[in-house]
């Protein structure tokens, strides 16, 4: 079984990537999936899921932290949200197929299947530039700056997301195999490139 | 002009690859090539002008600083050294003929010619490993822990001049274009693969 794994930065494409990768090499693809998959194994909404899942730990409890019944409930269910990821990650792995899966940490989740691990990033002009273009006729609802700043945000989550289960660091080379910038590049292009490599990486592992 | 450049962590068999990239794309290879070139114009022994450019610029000045003549001197020959690197590097550039360049901030220095700029990385086992089998019948002089404060001794020198000259991390991901772990991979297979990613990539410019 081959698993690749797919970390990205906001409006790197790393999505696109990923999504492209899968249908070249004929891989099955996890996404939102994994979000479906919790919210209907734990009775919840799909978007709250999401939600919970995308904050950082100290946002699920309130600045007034008290050891009230309300915050002790919160960060339980946050916790119970990520066991539960985890869980839906490491059963997709025994399906024995092989996949591409995005983000959520999965290179942590399933290092015992040797997957191989790619980050995905671009210059911050780059990812403004692609936000708006995937934005398409709702582009002009945001300024740059304020696009900026929701990049920022949400890579910040991320990394702090990433410290809670991983000791390699989020966005650092040395924790993936290959980490590939899209400024100013075509997905497509690339997405036939990174195929090509990680053919060649699973072919000599 | 096509240009490859490639920084790497010590050990992780970056200065390998670049060679073997080399030899597979009939590209000029430039590594230790500078050194000869800086110690010839400046008049200068190899073995210092290399002591001095690999060293942070705090290590130049005493810890005892003052404005003594020596200080002033040493801290003005290292930056005319630096000055000196950053002219052999653009004057290869000027050859008009691709080539490959290990290390010395290369990327940043010739950022107006489009380089390919690769960052070589490894788990500090592997790197540890690698330093070992490169060093042949010598392994035995140094313990495994002094091989790893060597490694980090370097690498942090490393970081710290390229943060002199460039506003992006050493390490970080997104400060180049392609970014490679050679943990357990065999460095021969890894060239092939960098390659053809290359050629990819450049066809697409």
């Amino acid at each position: 079984m081959k698993i690749i794994t797919l970390s990205r930065q906001f409006g790197s494409g790393g999505r696109e990537l990923g999504k492209r990768m899968a249908d070249i090499l004929g891989f099955d693809y996890y996404d939102r999936e994994i979000i479906s998959a919790i919210a209907k194994n734990k009775g919840l909404d799909e978007s709250y899921v999401e939600k919970q899942l995308e904050r950082p730990l100290w946002q699920t409890v309130p600045l007034t932290y008290g050891h009230s019944f309300a915050n002790i409930m919160a960060v339980t269910q946050k916790t119970d949200l990520m066991i539960e990821e985890k869980k839906v990650i490491e059963n997709i792995a025994t399906l024995g197929r092989d996949f591409i899966i995005v983000g959520r940490c999965a290179d942590v989740y399933l290092s015992e299947y040797n997957p191989f691990n790619i980050f995905v990033c671009a210059d911050m002009r780059a990812r403004i530039k692609r936000c708006i273009s995937y934005e398409g006729e709702n582009a002009n609802k945001l300024s740059e700056k304020a696009i900026e700043h929701n990049i920022k945000k949400i890579d910040k989550n991320r990394a702090e997301l990433r410290s809670l289960v991983a000791d390699t660091k989020w966005s650092d080379a040395c924790a993936y195999h290959l980490c590939v910038n899209t400024t100013d590049r075509n997905i497509k292009d690339l997405a036939v490139a990174v195929c090509d490599f990680a053919e060649k990486w699973f072919a000599k592992s």
